[in-house]
């Protein structure tokens, strides 16, 4: 719930003890949320997240061009919603964004300063260093100084900062790209182990994560029945992967001391949703399945959205849920070790993820409005 | 809720309203519901919609040779739930039926005698005339009786008589079949108004409406990119659809009269849901699109999970959720209407409308469970 | 081979039996074939198979905004072909346009005129009657006096007529559209016999009909898992369709005595290639099963691209190849006639059917440059 | 040509200087093949492209318990070829054998003793050491001697030893699984220049490489959607991959003196034909795009069937094709090599590359009967 709306963000940032900044919603309130960039297709999954959410109630849709238009005319299954599109939003206790790079920045101090909680899908506030902007996304980060306040918002890392920001007068989620939510989770027990000595993150994802917009490539008589290779050279969310790696403390590789190189590649294949990252991992030193297996029980044993599996996962079998399954396995033949992670990428790697951040920032339990199970065959 | 499970069916049918059955849950009560045929495709959609259905404990799976297992083993995508398998199910309130045709009607008659609800997923109490199982099913029904109690499950045409088995002292649903969910959806409010002079029935469906047993033309390498139509001659849920037709009134051709043929085709495509039914109707007297958009309008104004669209629906719009989108055009040209039908074949085709019929039977808001949003893309 | 190029058109209408027009190349020598509109699906499959045509050199691809490019640039698959895409053709024997409806009506004349062979597969020389073009595409024909002598491309039904343009002076064959190339193989053998009073018309599609233009709906998160009608009301294909019914003699409806007016409706499936048409007949008079397979039986007894199956047919058994099947059942329960035809909507409905008129019209083995064997699975 | 079919191999072997054997048929002649496991997608695919090798004729099929079935009746898309699948074959020149591993070995011996050409598209006859059949595949080699005669069927690496076969009195090629075909052309040139330090290969595959017969998890209903990895720690096809790295010299790892281990791992994707194979090289000295760009520039500047791509390469545009295409990118960031190779697996991946190796083995056009160009879209 957001609280003194119209104070100045500098007297919010001096005041917001004495003021007791709750977010949490009292009994029988409902957060009010908008959602900026409710026309593509992770706006869509927001609006079917938090339209069942129980806690919530969306105030308002904001999306290019729109003028009161039905959301039925955007996302066609929606339309039993009854929501519409506006260009502005109304007042709102949180708000979450799902825009182009670079977009964000522009936008979210003004409102972030009122004291509204901002739930950042694209990449302006996840990465703390500045100077990664230009280098992986081509523009110069316009309010730099928010970033060491901007928490990246996978919660099995971050879980602690999230639920801070419950009582801070500033509150800004920097939700993480698919690709690395699928990846950090395979890899974070090895992270933090100090077991990863080389690494190779090969990943496949489904169309949905390339946006709605009509591209050539991503017609359907171009996809079907064909894989590629893209992103070659350096796909952006390698900033991400390499930043919270080196966060989890042991990620160094030992043929470059001191700093994290990971080879990442990532496929298109011919399904809509869904991401698979496989996890190549030369180990610092000689390992075993059995400690592997401890690592990983220990790590998730307590995590709601992660399942440790003890046979490679199939990205189905998350489909339309809020879970990431993890598998690893010790080659004893090549001493190598295989992690594997999958998640369907419009949910735990965007929509949900999202909502399970933004619940811990307002005191609801994690789980609120994510119980959904799979959706299989 | 079952009461007086061990009273004889005589009794119960002469004393029910003395004795003042009533399925409805008391205060805090959730209804005991067991699963037969829990390792199929319909199976383990019944435990995603009752898995989360708020006045619903599922208190027992069985299925084939199981004997314990955990449900993860049959349907990977469950392994959450902690659900096992067993070889019988517990004493239970309500029991749904995912069963091959001729299984069912073994088997119901004592349990429909102890006041348990029956949900029949299966065709078996399906039709009421019990010598259309030898013709269309290729079984004697062993329990022909019973098809006089039995309701037709299509809560759009059935909903009283479907209510009113909340005091019954025996209570059978025979839930609808796929293609004549989508069919007579389209098709009821044409019917009402004996509109149908000429019926063509030209259906498409994704493949797990062939169940999951593993079959050569199901694999992959046989679906993919490709389109048959199967089923040539009298697909069995021609039964289904004109007895349902004929029930409604106005069904009768004018080529044939007093009697409904309906010209039925189904067609494999290459998705894993889905269903779509184009009903091409040669009208008994002329009418217009305005006579048409009211006839459609009043008759799923009130309607939960039935929306009339403006423009044609496509399946993935409804994918995972309970909803039929109907559409209906009058062609001006040729004289014709078309009234097509979509549905997910898993849900409001078997799955979904089971649940609703039962909540229902049980006297609970008739859209308990099945409120959520569908998921594209 | 084309002779006297600059005669023009109404010298050659006269002398063309003096003068001995004649398009069957000599013994060792290639006819020089050139492409318009080489940048879209049709394009490249003429491409894939008259770049190995015996009797063949493609000597020019135009496309649009080209200059140079290496066929790869635009068809990746065929970049090992070594063409280039230029803004104009070199001189050629025979030309064939796929180009946007009304573009060749304004080129084709001069075209002709020269002795160019023209196969045409757009649809602007396909309609015998010049005012069925702006009903159903919304231009004026500029060339209407051309309808009369082009021939409708559909070798099994118009053989005669395109082998006699071999000694034509001016030769335009308008290659049929997908729909009525599936539609009429399946119904040729009834109208014919005067079979056909009532016709529906279901026909499902993969994507590549839609051609190659970056569209919404072509999106792969959208058709993917997913089917739908379209072209509600009147696909334009239905003016080739009745016109060529009408011209089997028999195709009147009893209903519409004089006039054939089919319903048509159209599906979107989720694949690539391939077209399945069902037409659902009433029959102007009783028949049999065993009189329906003589008359299919005979008709395509000696066609080398029509199969007359005994099962219903897929359309991947077709793929990549220029065979039709085609499929026919009484339906002893309706009085119905089912007859199915599948093709590959690019071969047999475009390219390779295209190339089959070639041959006929330059007195080449009908079959050449056309005997691959489709590919499967 | 099969000649001194009768001859003893001992007596072959020592006089086909003397004799001189020669396999390439003589003008006018046909080789006669045979096809053992024609009821496979192998088997198919064999029958498509040898049904039209103008040097080849077909003379008999033999598949699991049949006798003188249509070949329809198994592979629907080839009726038209009238061929029928018999329990034996009869005399032939070749004999291309599609059987699962095991039984090939037992066989071979005999038929290849009578100068009748073996290819064997089994992994039976690729690995040189016999010691490597009960590790991977679990059994002993019958006919262990044989081995050291057999050719591994990849041209590119071996052409002039199956070249000399041709005057070879026992001929036997050992055809290259599906995934070292992609990943072995991906390295070579890697590999004959020491580059590889460090390997991971990465591979996804459409489900047709797992064959035919039924299995739940390749249901279309499992298998669309969804990607998952398979053969974790140790696909059979590592042997061959790491015997034939090894035969190129320079493919010992730095990290492993010695030894080249490969970290493999495979993939099913929701495709049905089609294998990329992604290679990530820790390579053993610096190096540059640019002289990686030379190194595949030059060793497959001649080569028919490789192409080097300056753009990832897709699956889709190799389809039905016997080309592979390859890419290399040095990684300037992390130091690191990736190498990608993409075939059709049932072409280049099997029966194509049969077919290649067949020709090199006759004396024949090495491109004979694979000129056909991919099917795309």
């Amino acid at each position: 719930m957001r609280e003194h709306a119209g104070a100045p963000v500098s007297a919010g940032l001096e005041t917001s003890a004495a003021t007791g900044t709750d977010r949490r919603p009292g009994p029988g309130q409902r957060i009010r949320v908008g959602i900026i960039g409710a026309s593509g297709y992770v706006g869509a999954e927001l609006i079917r997240l938090l339209g069942r959410h129980p806690d919530v109630e969306i105030v308002g849709l904001q999306g290019r061009d729109r003028d009161g238009d039905p959301i039925g005319a955007t996302h066609a299954h929606l339309s039993g919603t009854g929501l519409t599109v506006e260009r502005s939003l109304p007042e709102a206790d949180a708000v979450f964004l799902a825009l182009p790079h670079g977009t964000a920045a522009s936008i979210v101090p003004e409102m972030a300063a009122t004291g509204t909680t901002i739930i950042d899908l694209g990449p302006d506030f996840r990465l703390n260093d500045a100077a990664d902007y230009p280098r992986w996304y081509g523009f110069e980060h316009p309010s730099a100084d928010l970033l060491a306040t901007a928490i990246y918002g996978l919660p099995e890392l971050h879980r602690p900062e999230l639920a801070a920001l419950r009582h801070a007068p500033v509150a800004i989620v920097g939700s993480p790209g698919c690709y690395p939510t699928a990846t950090l989770l395979a890899l974070a027990p090895l992270a933090r182990a100090g077991l990863i000595g080389d690494l190779v993150v090969d990943a496949k994802s489904g169309v949905s994560g390339a946006g709605r917009d009509p591209k050539p490539d991503m017609m359907f008589g171009e996809v079907n029945e064909s894989v590629k290779a893209y992103g070659i050279g350096g796909h952006r969310h390698v900033a991400e992967i390499e930043q919270e790696l080196a966060g989890l403390g042991g990620a160094t590789g030992v043929d470059n001391p001191g700093a994290v190189a990971v080879d990442f590649l990532p496929h298109l294949i011919p399904m809509t949703r869904g991401i698979l990252a496989a996890a190549h991992v030369r180990p610092t030193r000689p390992t075993s399945q059995s400690e592997l297996d401890d690592l990983y029980a220990i790590a998730y044993m307590r995590e709601p959205f992660v399942s440790v599996m003890s046979t490679p996962p199939a990205t189905k079998h998350v489909l339309g849920s809020n879970v990431a399954r993890v598998f690893v396995n010790h080659d004893a033949r090549t001493g190598r070790i295989l992690a594997i992670g999958v998640i369907d990428n419009l949910v735990k790697g965007a929509a949900g993820q999202a909502v399970q951040a933004f619940n811990l920032v307002h005191g609801l339990p994690e789980t609120a409005g994510l119980e959904q199970l799979p959706l299989a065959p």
